[in-house]
């Protein structure tokens, strides 16, 4: 198989612009005429703090992120920052509140209960996680609200950002610069970067500092943001090759014309996909609500539940890769990421109406 | 500049071998024909999959690891470790021994002290680290002793293991994988990759089960080794660029022959600088005791200190990177990993004798 011919809905890590790829290629053995690979280098060389600080740049002018927030790069992935997070917040005493959305924020709020008191501030669940909740009860004194901005599992999105009145904290793991936020909505945000970002192995957190200065300083020194944001996320060796990638990519992104033009981009590639469940007159069913749809992974069963496995292995071997619904659900998704082109969600949109009109 | 050209000694991230990048270079946009980039695939697909247990199998096999060891791919580097080893393995009223032979060992020790009592096994402080210890004072009831197998930045390294009859503890950051060693003298081998092994952002832990069994188990999920054992090291997302290029560095150990031709190697590598300094008549001074010397990192002084700078601009015009001592001690250090080839060494001793030939 080849690119042209690959259409990568992978879920995570997953498709990557095939101009980063042929950048970082190119520069594989010799990074900027350096003589060596960006892999080989010192993290405290210039050449490597060059390309660290300027992906920090990035971040901050396509975010529009104000000078009083931080921007960290970390290890460990979403499932670390699960523990990080009441770790340096969520102090004897005090309750953090979870909005409930799906797989991940169970884990999320699974880690939070081993470290302090919890609660829900909505749940879904009930609904088999179908649609993002509405309402908010924020109970009196708390330390911090958390949600997940887009869920990957069950294909949910939050359209707005909740008007609660305590730090919010979003992970954003699987919808990060696929469109323009108002970051001064949030007391912090986070993301692994191995969706829209790059490949896995970074994780970016953006903390106001207000926020930050309020962590508890007991934790283990690694585990404290205070220690990377002191060192410049350099505190100790960075996955220097990652954040090499996600600047490119954040590069690409500019030069797609920035978030608004990468948003328009991202609503056409999930209506071309939308557009055929919706009038499939039941042959496709999409799981989320459509007020809930998530524009980066786009859920959906065969109706007829024999002709689902023979969709995706015919899907497979059309060249459609990560059809697959997750493990814990099964179905059918289409992750459709910033990096993911129009023309392969016009293929898939094509062959699922192709693969209808043979078995309706 | 071009790599030809560029002697790499760099202290880490360091040289990678130059085939490894050009093969990782080869397969950057479609990985052995799936048409896409290793980066950009599931972790939890087979092609992946395939990759990350050839890694593991492979570092088995170079190792001899015994049936009874797990071996793991991790995040957060050796500082994480510093952290999950006392949160893991040393409970109330327990305490823990530390070999303290560098900065590293300080560190680590830093952190326990944060979980746990802690003292020290033996120190060669008041010598400057110039030494690594030969006597042991392990008390009664120790948990587990910690030690640095090879200290980078005071260029020394253990040359046997420490007789112990406790669990042992070992961070081999700076010279795993650069001769053969006997696994079982150890409980635990834990190391960043980013010396010997490939990118930053790879943490590779081989723990014995038994010691495993003893772990705490309130930790959170994702800093606790049993998750990682019990999910093949693919709980979350694992940096899966790092270990495939990880698990090349390992073929390209077995294509050097193995563990001991490239230890051969490593000692002909460090024999031609270190010659140079023992024939200077103290023009060169190295810092560690012979008997301690490190193969992977050879740290000296320019006796004359107004030469010392001049030796190192002059160096870094002819072309040799990272021979600048660490920042918290001076001097010249030249690390001489796995990957970084006899000519680069060669190239250096002769630019050491050159320059004295000048100036002597």
């Amino acid at each position: 198989m080849n690119r042209e011919t690959t259409y990568n809905f992978n879920a995570g890590p997953s498709a990557l612009p095939t101009v980063v790829l042929e950048r970082a290629q190119q520069q594989l053995l010799n990074f900027e005429e350096s003589g060596m690979s960006i892999m080989e280098m010192s993290h405290r060389g210039k050449v490597y703090e060059a390309v660290h600080n300027a992906a920090i740049e990035r971040m901050r002018k396509l975010y529009n992120i104000p000078s009083d927030y931080e921007v960290l790069f970390l290890q460990g992935g979403a499932s670390l920052q699960f523990s990080m997070i009441p770790m340096n917040f969520l102090a004897e005493g005090e309750k953090a509140g979870y909005i409930m959305t799906g797989s991940w924020s169970e884990k999320a709020i699974k880690e939070a209960k081993m470290v302090g008191a919890t609660y829900e501030v909505a749940s879904t669940k009930d609904n088999h996680y179908k649609n993002i909740p509405t309402t908010f009860n924020v109970e009196e004194g708390t330390r911090y609200v958390h949600m997940t901005s887009n869920n990957t599992i069950f294909g949910t999105q939050f359209k707005t950002t909740p008007d609660i009145n305590v730090p919010l904290i979003a992970d954003m793991s699987s919808d990060i610069m696929s469109k323009p936020i108002d970051v001064t909505k949030f007391a912090m945000i986070y993301a692994g970067a191995q969706k829209n970002l790059g490949p896995s192995g970074v994780t970016v957190a953006i903390i106001r500092k207000d926020f930050l200065a309020t962590a508890k300083t007991e934790n283990p020194t690694v585990l404290q943001y205070a220690t990377h944001v002191k060192n410049n996320s350099l505190y100790h060796t960075p996955p220097t090759f990652g954040i090499y990638m996600l600047g490119e990519v954040l590069k690409w992104i500019e030069e797609q014309g920035g978030l608004e033009a990468v948003n328009q981009q991202n609503e056409m590639k999930a209506a071309l996909i939308y557009d055929v469940i919706d009038g499939s007159e039941g042959f496709y069913t999409g799981h989320a609500d459509k007020d809930s749809r998530s524009l980066m992974n786009i859920t959906f069963r065969v109706a007829d539940e024999a002709l689902e496995q023979q969709f995706l292995t015919e899907a497979a071997e059309a060249g459609f890769v990560g059809l697959n619904g997750h493990r814990s659900v099964g179905g059918c998704r289409a992750s459709a990421y910033n990096a993911v082109p129009v023309a392969a969600c016009q293929a898939l949109a094509d062959f699922m109406k192709a693969f209808m009109a043979k078995h309706k």
